[in-house]
């Protein structure tokens, strides 16, 4: 095309469309774009189909939850703050406009469940007015980030991270990523570890600030550190003194922490050898308890550095609902967020289904014991996760593969840099091109030779190529199983060529 | 405060909070801050309390909605699309991520019930593809604009209008609003025609240049053209000749036209002495009826600069569900528009229930009829619309207050330019700061001496002092009897003084 056309063509575009509408698509991830043309796995029709090992869903739930949420949604409580509902399920008070940032029951029944999920000593607790719910944990996240940052200003965020947090934070808040790259600041890792340990993978002061200052080079003022605990796509908590050394740096260098805790509740394996529970939130991490002669009042004396975001996606597998949560109790942008939500809000019906959800009895007839459905479902929930990952983990140990010991969230980090292509020079240093290339070959190989469709660890910005994320949650017993057996067909292939 | 004090809080807030959310908060209306602390009116407790006759809700449909929604709320038709739900109410594919612009089953449920309610003939049908389902009306208006302008770019707003337009384009799109003063581009209009007349209000081609000039002019793309029809504040359809000029100028200017119908179902005197619809959409007005060899194809022919935003807050008083839609058939939005939504989702367990709302019969039994729910429930809002319309148009005449003879919507504009308190200098041109001044102490008049909220017309930007929107159907019986009543009283007051 000669440039007057394409000059032609741009005059057309800016008239037809924004910009900023046309690159918002450019943030989502592009890996999927070569899944979409391979037939999917159907047992009938496309045995030999690819597996959707990929997109980080909890499809094993369907029993607990159906019932469950026919009866939220079709029936009340006698709880007191929804007693009016148990005269049926649709409410003259559902129709009319609502709290722009939720209904003060759900608020309630969410500060509630917050609590008990994050452990929160019963001293302190959740100021109820500064919970945002809106439609989604990607809604509530990007309100939070636009109300704390200016377009362009820098979010740090440890890699490998969750790919879709390019989309949620740059489409529209216009905010600039900034990877945070821990590997070579830890003394202990080489390129070669095998098998990799988490703590590789561990921000701490030297790798944020280095990446604070290349945020400066770069023009950006860095405003947020983003972490994803427990993390996607590592599966694993972060360790406490982890935890409290980037709220210290947050606090120390004014940065927002975000604590994005969305798979809180599938953490699997809940104590470690030393006896102290796997996951603590960074809510508990950052509180400070300091009674005064009047009592304590309302919140986690979090001071305004520090952020928490959790949806009800991934926990109880409900991303149709779209139900997230942000809590701040930073005052200065409490009515901005409070106002904004106005433009993601929660369907009023959806909110009263799930304060039923979060407050009611296992079932009608326990309601004496004090147990609530949460507490029965979770503990299941959490049982099930880790038997499709032991399953998985025994399977990689069998063919050799590595990968991080998880402990919570939907899936395993898999580090099969054994298997990709050679380079193309050994001597020299590998560009990112090259890097790449390499994973993406050995991501297609997975793709079509073996059906077995992955996250590429590259795509979530990891610094090395090879690794891969593999969700074991979202298939059929049946397709699991398949996916089991094609994992071991691809190593005996590999091991004997 | 000094200078340097000042600078550290500056420093302070910087860090804290961005500007851009701290501004958001000052594109929120301002008037009911003052109604925010009288006493509201209760039938015991507070019956000398003010009256609120300013959100535009429609309060006077719940003997009708409450039992219709339980009903859907809990149970499948048979329908064809829908027929999977006849066994429960929450279904496994409720459960996991939707289509990010809306559930195909809405979408096309949404799509017939658009069709006829803008009367599209039967021979051409909209594009389910092109429909956007998003978290409310404000939220899919935000995605559209965000699509096709860029930060800065002018929207065209005829005046009066909805002041939330200001919070909603301005707040996170970052657009420029600038208004179009259409009265002194009308020959026969001065300013002390009394009794007021619709069409000094019809935005024209010389009101459009001029608005398009004026953004410019400030440095302000004029990208869109947004119009309230049937219009908020006014209470009236645009005549089909006004709306088809505006589509006319806005294809020739290369202008996106947004016709916001939200009250499209809302129109309570449906047929002109000359025989003719009320309102005609801008859908329909803009449609090409193109037959090809081939067939017609989906969709109107709109082209790109023709776009539609709806939602059920108003017609259906269903301000809490969250059901918003956008419809443009503009192919470089399709996409972006369809991403951004991601951020905006209605619950899945809401999008089940619109469904069945929008595609059941009456009542189970009358299945045969072919007739459905919302053709029932429709002309009994109507009807209830215009009942209470009548009312207070009979006590405005009794009172001798001047109005615009409405036909939609759920208000009436009032002209109380008599009752506004003198300007300090008759002689000269008035200031706008002496407008907002004579027109607020009229407004605190009747919000404190009459316990009459009406939104002053200066909050929606009207040229003149002294105009009033008195929302009619929020009020119950009760509270609307004693409106009537205070309106008299307030006249005979000032006719006596």
């Amino acid at each position: 095309m000669s440039t007057s056309s394409n000059n032609q063509h741009d005059v057309e575009d800016h008239h037809l469309s924004s910009s900023r509408g046309r690159n918002a698509v450019n943030y989502l991830p592009d890996y999927l774009t070569d899944a979409r043309s391979v037939t999917k796995f159907h047992p009938s029709t496309a045995p030999d189909g690819a597996l959707q090992l990929s997109v980080a869903e909890n499809q094993m739930l369907e029993d607990l939850l159906i019932p469950a949420l026919t009866h939220f949604s079709s029936s009340g409580t006698e709880t007191e703050s929804i007693s009016s509902a148990a005269d049926g399920l649709f409410r003259a008070d559902q129709i009319y406009y609502q709290s722009t940032h939720g209904r003060s029951g759900l608020r309630n029944a969410m500060s509630s469940y917050i609590q008990r999920l994050c452990k929160i000593p019963s001293s302190m607790s959740l100021d109820n007015e500064k919970l945002v719910l809106g439609a989604g944990c990607n809604a509530v996240l990007e309100n939070l980030c636009f109300c704390l940052a200016e377009p362009g200003d820098g979010v740090l965020l440890p890699t490998p991270y969750y790919a879709a947090f390019e989309f949620d934070l740059v489409a529209r808040a216009g905010l600039k990523i900034i990877p945070v790259n821990s590997m070579n600041f830890h003394d202990e890792f080489g390129e070669s570890t095998s098998p990799i340990q988490s703590s590789v993978y561990y921000p701490n002061r030297k790798s944020l600030d280095a990446a604070y200052q290349i945020s400066k080079d770069s023009g950006a003022e860095p405003k947020i550190l983003l972490l994803s605990h427990p993390n996607n796509p590592l599966g694993i908590c972060y360790p406490p003194d982890v935890v409290k050394e980037c709220i210290d740096w947050a606090r120390d260098r004014k940065v927002h922490l975000i604590s994005d805790e969305i798979y809180a509740g599938s953490v699997y394996k809940n104590t470690k050898l030393d006896g102290k529970d796997t996951f603590q939130s960074a809510l508990t991490l950052a509180a400070d308890y300091q009674p005064s002669s009047t009592g304590l009042g309302k919140g986690l004396n979090l001071g305004p550095y520090i952020h928490f975001v959790y949806s009800l996606s991934k926990d109880f597998a409900l991303s149709g609902l779209r139900v997230g949560a942000a809590y701040s109790e930073n005052e200065a942008i409490q009515i901005p967020m409070q106002k904004l939500n106005d433009l993601c809000q929660i369907s009023s019906q959806t909110q009263l289904t799930v304060e039923r959800m979060l407050l009611s009895p296992p079932n009608d007839n326990l309601e004496s014991t004090n147990m609530l459905w949460t507490d029965f479902f979770m503990p299941q929930n959490q049982n099930r996760i880790r038997l499709r990952c032991e399953r998985l983990q025994n399977c990689l140990d069998d063919s050799g593969i590595s990968y991080l010991e998880s402990d919570s969230g939907l899936f395993v980090w898999m580090d099969m840099r054994t298997f990709l292509p050679p380079r193309e020079k050994e001597s020299e240093i590998e560009t990112q091109n090259s890097m790449d290339k390499r994973e993406r070959q050995l991501y297609l190989e997975l793709l079509h030779q073996y059906g077995l469709l992955f996250t590429p660890g590259r795509s979530m910005r990891n610094e090395l190529p090879g690794f891969f994320r593999c969700v074991f949650t979202a298939a059929s017993d049946v397709e699991f199983d398949l996916a089991l057996k094609r994992i071991k067909a691809f190593v005996t292939d590999k091991t004997n060529t």
